[in-house]
């Protein structure tokens, strides 16, 4: 930050208004435009918050892409994209920056709706590599010239879709070139062999003297047949002993290089170019540089509020305990008293809530890395082995274990607990993050049983009660502040049973998790226009609370069921189908979010798009109920 | 089979009645006691079919295990499992191979709950390491002794959740054994480069007479503690390049070791076992061996039905064109027509039918090895490319990709064409393999068209259809036999549009796919019972014909949906949903799987006992019209 505390006026980045533009800046500038980038990225997103530290990481890196390339001919795939910010700034979406992550505003992520450059929608991690080698192989059998880069960050490398498209790559007889952005950080610090092996070699000592010395050889040989480059590789195999295991699998290894210096990684993105088959270039970055409090505390830079860029505190304070954090009491709480129950995370130590069990109780601490398959298989294996595992994971990445969540566990009738956090909308990272898949992935898997609470304290006993259950279970919790209202009502739990929270006749609102505070709302609202509504706290979205249903055909007018999860395949057409199969006639209202992905905003705003905010869902029963 | 020829009755394995039995066989007997399982083994599969190569391959490997553990308080995962025949057969299970894969039978894979020995079920790929690692770290906390081994083939090795694992195996201070069973084959031979590193380590020369004499050193020096073993292997280090890539993991590489030699296998897992690390042992083997039709043609013997043991040629012949058949078939003419379109498998060539497209397109033609994540977001990326990919896979197989087609895939509307094979009912392979959740994953993600043909020639019409689409489209179909009839009927494709077959009043049987062929029993069956009914084939179960489900109400006197899957998520549920919302009363039969996990039988056998078969779909259709 120090070029822009002498007040740049971002002069530079005045001159890019479009790709490619950047080719128009003296290579001597350099280091001022990424001052000036940084200084950039930083205001803006203390003002809307964001990604930053992952930005402020690969700011030269990028810039050495789009001075390397021809955009958007030339293909940029961002694994996960929250790298992707100066990407869009040097494509021209500078003033989108005043809308980051905001309804309507830009994506946080790259999206091909966005711009031409933006080649591949991203958000969920390790797939840029396979996502390249598609555009590679369509590029061959069209005939096209192009260059195709994915880039990847060490994190990502330990998810096994990365490897699978490793093991794929090396058939490769034309060029791809894999940047692998080294952070030693995936958004926690990183685990694993992979990550352990990236750091043997960027600590080797003399190493980064003696590349240069091969780099500068072969780029002097340089036109050189691509045979020939190959046969020199072999020979010169064993002085690479840091890059053997992409060697290994076939993969010409080139690196380390200083992800912070333009020309050295221009100089290697050149050399990739020529050689016609997968090139890795390992890039060393350092994840928030150039805003010290970033750099102080990248976790906590990964994803931020709003922010005073002067301290680095977030603009908001003093908010009400989330469920994540109840989550963690919780786990705390229940470890002292079951000695079997560990916990097991997927890069997500901070984000699902496991710092202090993992402090208390390291033995019994799991994080994996960004690899949610082997999370919960391996908690299979610990169920097997008789313990009582815990995986806590966000709703929308636990999509990636549902083969394991189906063979692993609930065909072995495991006692495997998912702790499911951002369940429902989830607000600014959008589409590719909302939870609102899981109610019915999970609820159509045979033997799983699936639970929502309604506030902080039922979260809490629904964790002790699903470690007792002795078989697979789920809880999902929204993120943000949880919801402490509703407190008399703590009946005990049962299994498959609803609870009533009032019970006043009219109209039932069965409400599955968050949507109990939202039934409250809608019951007031409603009041004031004459119309009764009594509550019911769903608790389980598997097995439905049959008696209740039943019972409620004589007791209320119509029941309306209420969920934060995707229509098709949800609690609402579990009870919708169970009434006609039953032959049982009460007018049904299913209030749940229509089928489509769901953009970014606020989750207030979004609520209302959906028209599950509680108006909408007044209005709707209204209409219903005239 | 030499040994066998000679008539030995099977002598040896005579003794093994119980775990552990094994040992009371002298040394010098353990040829042909290998002799008498293979011989065993060959009879029994050719009367039940099964998976007979890989079991054949891992005879020796299974009988050093059983030496060298003590069961069942030592533990064997056996990855995906089809080598499991042996282990079965040494744990007392001998009798049960009459009734092999059958109805009420043993399972074909490893099953917790025939035998204590069975430590994990398994039947989808790559699993084992994970599982193992999670026992061990179960039995680290529970202060246990016991000796923990994964078995995982090379084929199993190119799916992302093993690297996962091994990822996580390398921070392990205790001991796990992993057994990587090298064939050089998953089911059809293997690609990608980790297989041909692995190739690269067995024939490079001189190498096994190296390890040979290092090994011996390391043998001789035992028992040693784990940190010298550490420091002598450092050294060694350079010496081992062949194994750099475990090492570089961090994991202790051994071998290679020659998997039909059980000396040599018992010494290996001896010194592994004392290694307080993670041990990777290389066995070296060859899939089929010991019978000559399977060691000549190990793929077809893969998984075999009932056989000629002289001959090696199946007892039945003269099938009817499967529906993979014909889906070869229209691969082949669309491709012709459509240069864009390319084919993707997952180490399943033969499987769904490629081999002709690969033969006659190689350039768009991909294998990506046991590895449906990758092979789905590579598709996603030849679409965003330009290219019209078809994956084709089996149904339950592609459960592992749902992240990748929620997010890769359809969140981006790519236009990518899933031909799901070996959907509903697949029969003896059983639980992990029947095909009955992708009606409902792929029905509840948005922008997924989802479609499944009545017969041979309407999967070519909707193959056909689903290219042209331009959106993600997903086109399930069974496993066997095509159905050829009703071919009068063949209304062009609309979407989301059903067809009626025969529209005469009363009861409308609305079928999904390989249902209507059933549709046309019931109709028989009730026309004997005074029952008329209409036919209507689904065609499409997303999106829905709500004009023929609104138009429904006012002319027939019952729906019934009729589907081969589960019920939850699928069909019958999305109807009766959408029926309740609608407010339209008519009553309503769902015919599905009812929700669980069904074992293995015949197809037929299976469909009595989930109750979708014709006799009691028209039961329960007389029920509800009385």
């Amino acid at each position: 930050m120090s070029k822009s505390k002498r007040g740049l006026e971002l002069a530079l980045l005045e001159r890019i208004k479009k790709p490619n533009d950047i080719k128009k800046i003296p290579q001597d500038s350099y280091e001022d435009l990424a001052a000036e980038i940084r200084q950039f990225l930083v205001e803006k997103v203390s003002k809307t918050g964001g990604h930053l530290a992952s930005n402020l990481g690969a700011v030269e890196l990028t810039m050495a892409l789009h001075l390397s390339l021809n955009l958007p001919e030339d293909k940029i795939v961002w694994d996960v994209g929250h790298q992707s910010y100066t990407h869009k700034l040097l494509t021209g979406r500078r003033k989108e920056f005043d809308h980051l992550r905001q309804f309507g505003g830009m994506s946080g992520f790259p999206k091909r709706k966005e711009s031409p450059c933006d080649t591949f929608d991203t958000g969920h991690s390790s797939t840029s590599i396979s996502a390249a080698l598609g555009m590679v192989r369509a590029r061959e059998l069209r005939a096209e010239h192009r260059t195709i880069v994915a880039v990847i960050g060490d994190g990502a490398m330990t998810g096994g879709l990365a490897y699978e498209a490793l093991n794929n790559v090396s058939h490769l007889s034309s060029n791809l070139i894999v940047i692998l952005n080294d952070n030693s950080m995936s958004i926690s610090r990183n685990v694993g062999g992979m990550p352990r092996y990236l750091s043997d070699i960027r600590t080797s000592n003399g190493y980064i003297h003696l590349r240069d010395k091969i780099y500068d050889s072969l780029n002097d040989a340089l036109p050189i047949v691509a045979k020939s480059i190959s046969k020199a590789k072999q020979s010169l195999k064993t002085l690479m002993v840091p890059g053997m295991f992409f060697e290994d699998m076939d993969i010409t290894y080139l690196g380390p290089v200083d992800g912070h210096n333009v020309k050295d990684m221009v100089k290697a993105i050149g050399y990739a170019k020529r050689v016609n088959k997968a090139v890795l270039i390992h890039v060393c970055t350092k994840k928030g540089i150039g805003y010290g409090p970033a750099e102080k505390n990248p976790s906590k830079f990964h994803g931020t509020p709003p922010f005073d860029i002067a301290t680095g505190e977030p603009k908001k304070k003093a908010k009400k305990p989330s469920y994540t954090e109840t989550f963690s009491s919780a786990m705390l709480r229940l470890a002292a008293e079951e000695k079997g129950l560990v916990g097991i995370t997927a890069a997500m130590e901070d984000g699902v809530g496991l710092q202090r069990f993992h402090t208390r109780y390291p033995n019994r601490f799991f994080d994996v890395g960004i690899a949610e398959q082997h999370a919960v298989t391996f908690a299979a294996g610990l169920a097997a082995g008789g313990m009582k595992p815990v995986v806590a994971v966000y709703s929308t990445f636990l999509q990636r274990a549902y083969d394991q969540i189906v063979t692993d566990v609930c065909l072995q009738k495991l006692p495997v607990v998912f702790a499911i956090d951002r369940a429902g909308i989830v607000g600014a990272d959008g589409e590719t993050h909302q939870g609102i898949f899981d109610l019915s992935y999970m609820s159509s898997i045979p033997g799983m049983t699936v639970m929502a609470p309604k506030n902080r304290r039922e979260l809490a006993d629904m964790l002790r009660f699903a470690i007792g259950l002795g078989c697979p279970v789920s809880i999902r919790y929204p993120r943000g502040d949880a919801y402490d209202g509703i407190r008399s009502c703590y009946a005990p739990l049962e299994l498959g049973r609803a609870e009533m929270i009032c019970d006043e006749g009219g109209v039932l609102l069965l409400a599955v998790g968050s949507m109990v505070k939202t039934a409250e709302k809608v019951r007031e609202i409603l009041a004031e226009q004459g119309i009764v509504c009594s509550i019911a706290n769903a608790r389980f979205v598997r097995p439905l609370d049959t008696d209740l249903l039943r019972r409620a055909a004589g007791s209320y007018s119509m029941v309306v069921t209420m969920e934060e999860n995707i229509r098709s395949g949800g609690f609402g057409e579990h009870v919708a189908s169970w009434y006609k199969e039953e032959g049982i006639d009460i007018p049904l209202l299913n209030i749940s979010i229509p089928d489509g992905f769901i953009q970014q905003g606020t989750p207030e705003e979004l609520y209302r798009l959906t028209g599950i905010d509680a108006e909408s869902i007044a209005c709707k029963i209204m209409e219903k109920t005239k």
